[in-house]
């Protein structure tokens, strides 16, 4: 795999950028208010993975935040982005792709014809990926918690303080992700990832996020397809902390590490709550994702 | 006053920026996450007016965010921004400045060290600004909602889809502003400004922002100068969306624009709601605020 500065490759409405930006980048509305949206897309063997799911989030969100652009123009840029990573020898890594409302409006006002900016930019796998894939996490219950807002539920806009302020609870290495609650202390996502719990009467359920979280591609690649394919049924439902202490199994997924188990929980004291083991079904489900998605090997 | 492209002058940690931006503010936090903050300062006489109270708030939301800079070192930034409008004869307009949380980290993790950037702009008065000093505004009551997210409230962060979302809820001119409200129907304040009342017993009242919503600098002086100096006692208080109904006077404000009085309020169908009339205490305040800051008569 090339290894390549994870700075030094972009495009910019589809243009390649070497060296230096316009001025208007200052005064885009992804900077200015976060009015914009992103996908981390994998990377695999010149392919962008998964991408279809990728561009139908990009459609939901570009429609509740007004930004309009066709998915046909995002996958044209971030196709010619491959091209100018093939041309780097690069060929496995994070495309992550910004889409933002661009330039101008008056204050918050969008203006009245929003020419969208679209961003590209690599950067290689995470180091830690492999180790995400094969062992059990260790968790940790974030204090920061998640408020209702439906209109901006399900889309992964540039809106992220929440995960900012969460992720940045802890600075120590012992842990491997941060779990989020509601403001019912419900479970709703990890800060990077969704979640699938096999509950104490060994039901597996997966939040719901009409009001609050990121619907991810792996999510909806977990629902739609995987537990279908190993005849697991799964349902979406809401999870309290206690069922989730009560867990047999805890699950956390996304597009770029694919799926991981949890090996042991921690409170936001730091206190461990429980372990978990790795179960059959766990095992099943892992070994069909691979099957159908080679990729999260 | 001197007219100036409002694109046309920045500056980028202190430096004057004329022609292009370095590749890196691609990967900047602000950009990706909205992990930062913004203060809109009124420049009058070449002066940055009420300087203190905004830096202040920088402090307060660098503290909130792991921002890790010194206000000396923001005010020299923007100290000298100042300077280069000078030369470019440009005395009075609104002068914009971004903290954000700089380029790194891995994902939502702050990096170990975070250097921030300091953007400033400039950007020329509002138009209408003489009309929201001495006209009565129309407002519209906001469909979207304001969730409750106590870390985060007070502090003017760049995660604005909330206000994005309210404001393009309308397309024509009818509005001069939205009032927001929380989960339980609560004001909280208005897009762009802050909110006071005089309520159907004649007390004036201001929204507690400790739960949601932006604490403005002009806000600040009003509670703390104004109302005093005129000896009009004011609390902090909740707003249900009934004593807002039936209250006799509704005040907006913010530190560009000053006092602004609004003298008719329709509801999110667009439906009439009731007219206010200019009361001889508004006209007290208004004259007070003028005296004691002349940049807003």
């Amino acid at each position: 795999m090339a290894m390549v500065n994870s700075n030094s490759l972009f495009s910019l409405n589809g243009q390649p950028v070497a060296d230096s930006l316009p001025l208007s980048l200052l005064s885009d509305r992804g900077l200015a208010y976060g009015h914009g949206l992103f996908e981390s897309i994998l990377l695999n063997q010149s392919q962008l993975r998964l991408v279809d799911r990728h561009l139908s989030r990009f459609a939901d969100g570009a429609n509740a935040l007004d930004i309009p652009i066709e998915s046909t123009v995002i996958l044209q840029y971030v196709n010619s982005f491959v091209d100018q990573l093939k041309a780097e020898s690069v060929s496995e890594g994070v495309v992550k792709v910004m889409v933002t409302a661009g330039i101008g409006g008056r204050g918050y006002k969008s203006p009245k014809r929003v020419e969208p900016t679209v961003i590209c930019s690599y950067s290689n796998l995470p180091e830690d990926i492999s180790y995400y894939r094969t062992q059990p996490l260790s968790v940790r219950f974030c204090q920061h918690r998640l408020s209702a807002n439906q209109p901006l539920a399900g889309i992964k806009h540039l809106n992220r303080l929440d995960q900012i302020v969460a992720r940045n609870e802890w600075r120590c290495e012992n842990y491997d992700e941060g779990l989020m609650f509601n403001q019912s202390n419900c479970l709703v996502e990890a800060i990077s990832a969704n979640v699938f719990i096999k509950n104490n009467s060994g039901q597996w359920i997966t939040p719901c996020l009409k009001e609050v979280g990121v619907a991810g591609v792996m999510r909806s690649v977990m629902i739609e397809e995987i537990f279908p394919a190993c005849e697991i049924p799964v349902s979406i439902s809401q999870i309290s902390r206690d069922e989730l202490i009560q867990s047999q199994v805890l699950l956390t997924c996304n597009s770029i590490r694919g799926l991981a188990s949890v090996g042991s929980m921690y409170n936001h004291q730091n206190q461990w709550v429980k372990s978990l083991p790795i179960d059959q079904q766990t095992l099943m489900l892992r070994k069909k994702l691979i099957e159908l998605y080679p990729q999260y090997q």
